[in-house]
């Protein structure tokens, strides 16, 4: 396609979803954006990449699912409610106007299901791979904030929906079999309206993307605190697998994981079942470092080994004495 | 250089340059920003791309000032004043120390010399083609941001600075020529302090990027307004070319075109003196629709005809009647 049409149709589809005024026709390559008086922003950017986020043909409206569904995710972690985003959309420089169709109606439907404002970005044409940003906008309360940092010794450990159902999901739609854990793998569902609600109930939050296991070390480090772990407590999304580790430590499932102290169990057990959402305390803060899991009889297992560049466990082990 | 590097070092050379709180330590995914009461943001986000926008042997500091220098000149066009930003970061997957150390380098001379909070953004090594993005945070105070809309039939219409060293110094980049004009291609000099000074006394205003033809275009089509230009006031940064045109349509300028009412000028000019910038009325806007470009016998140039995909006028010829 010519660099012509490709412009004209980027624009055809796009400029109907930055119909807010900050947007200002996206003729001013900047947007206007007045915070809400009262309100702190949270700003949270993600890239995702041919090659690395995704597979090569993957269809549009999964890339820009994935897109809104990671970085919404990230808002709710911090019990912030988006807003408005700007978006770098950089596809084949081949792409063809289906595609780009196919992309904005998806980019549309994110928008309305989130009450999130297009306000603008930029477009280029990718010479290799594919590659988009979304950069979003939410809104807190002053002071209001979920950080990493704020976990307290003795609080629980709740994490929502289930766990593992994105490394399922991936493992399903490499083998192009149709499942519940493979859609909300290319869907993601982060369990905002409950995060937003419950926010001011919890000490701390994460949402669960690099995988159960790392995603609580976040917290441990940001809280310097330890965890302690009920493994037959987690909601593997697959509970009879052999290899719940890879379900642990897979990533992608763009749930919740927080902490919270036992004061406010009741409420945020109310505010899950208001919203359908499911609630699970899985461990509680303790005064060590990094996680113990403890096994359906007791024993504690470890991680044998960390990779430092993703902050992922490789693998654990057990150690120490059965009780 | 194996992943594991790659964060490390990147966590190495960037987490200093991301020492405000806001930027909670790079621990959360997401940063906090508390924006100053009375004023309103004006956000901006452009992508610069391997192979597209700067070619594969450049430098990192190159490609890290012309990513601060496009996206503060987008913010100068808006009398916003930078505050802070967010990375998009993806290097080749192969990228060595010294490059991430060099890029990093870059970006902290860019963060202070215009005072700019870097809060977070992320990383990804990319397989392919090399791809950064800067989303830019600047405030106005409440209704003072300059827009495209809003030039007024009769202001006359000024620039900054000289027009095609863009131009020149993209030529002289390939041809591996040391020129002051491949300086400011390679280190874009946007005139923000004299843009923060003299928004108030504009009516509108856009940076030069496209060229200096096609973003006077873009104030027409904003402003719903035509325009009257004297070509031999333009100040080129080579008027003896035989090739003006191609300063006039060659882009990368960063600086700055603007209309204001002519009780303004006096005010402009002082300013203008004020921060030792070269200031050029170039003609005037008038109720046509598009550009008129004047010859210096008087006689109209216009653009036989135009590329809609980059807004540029692919050429022009003399038209209408000689005087």
């Amino acid at each position: 396609m010519s660099q012509k049409n490709e412009f004209d149709l980027i624009r055809h589809y796009f400029a109907p979803l930055a119909y807010d005024k900050g947007a200002l026709n996206l003729q001013d390559d900047a947007a206007l954006y007045i915070p809400t008086p009262g309100t702190e922003l949270v700003l949270t950017t993600d890239t995702i990449i041919e090659g690395v986020h995704y597979l090569p043909d993957t269809p549009p409206e999964k890339i820009a699912a994935k897109l809104f569904g990671v970085n919404v995710s990230d808002l709710a972690a911090k019990g912030a409610t988006p807003k408005a985003c700007l978006i770098n959309f950089a596809p084949h420089k081949n792409v063809s106007e289906v595609w780009i169709a196919a992309f904005a109606e998806q980019v549309g439907a994110a928008l309305k299901a989130y009450n999130i404002k297009l306000l603008g970005g930029d477009t280029v044409a990718a010479p290799d791979q594919a590659m988009f940003s979304l950069t979003l906008i939410g809104e807190v309360a002053s002071g209001g904030m979920v950080q990493r940092a704020g976990a307290k010794i003795g609080d629980d450990i709740f994490v929502t929906g289930t766990i593992g159902h994105g490394f399922i999901g991936l493992e399903d739609a490499k083998a192009e079999r149709l499942s519940p854990c493979r859609d909300l793998f290319e869907y993601p569902q982060p369990p905002l309206a409950f995060a937003l609600a419950a926010a001011s109930y919890m000490s701390a939050a994460v949402d669960i993307s690099d995988g159960l296991a790392a995603d609580l070390g976040h917290i441990c480090k940001a809280s310097v605190c330890g965890m302690q772990i009920d493994l037959p407590a987690i909601p593997f999304a697959d509970p009879a697998s052999n290899d719940l580790l890879a379900q642990l430590n897979g990533g992608d499932d763009y749930q919740l994981a927080f902490t919270a102290a036992f004061e406010n169990h009741d409420t945020l057990k109310q505010l899950a079942a208001d919203q359908s959402i499911q609630l699970t305390k899985i461990g509680q803060i303790t005064n060590g470092n990094g996680l113990i899991l403890l096994d359906s009889d007791g024993s504690a297992l470890d991680y044998s080994s960390k990779d430092s560049s993703t902050g992922l466990p490789s693998g654990f082990s057990h150690f120490g004495m059965k009780k």
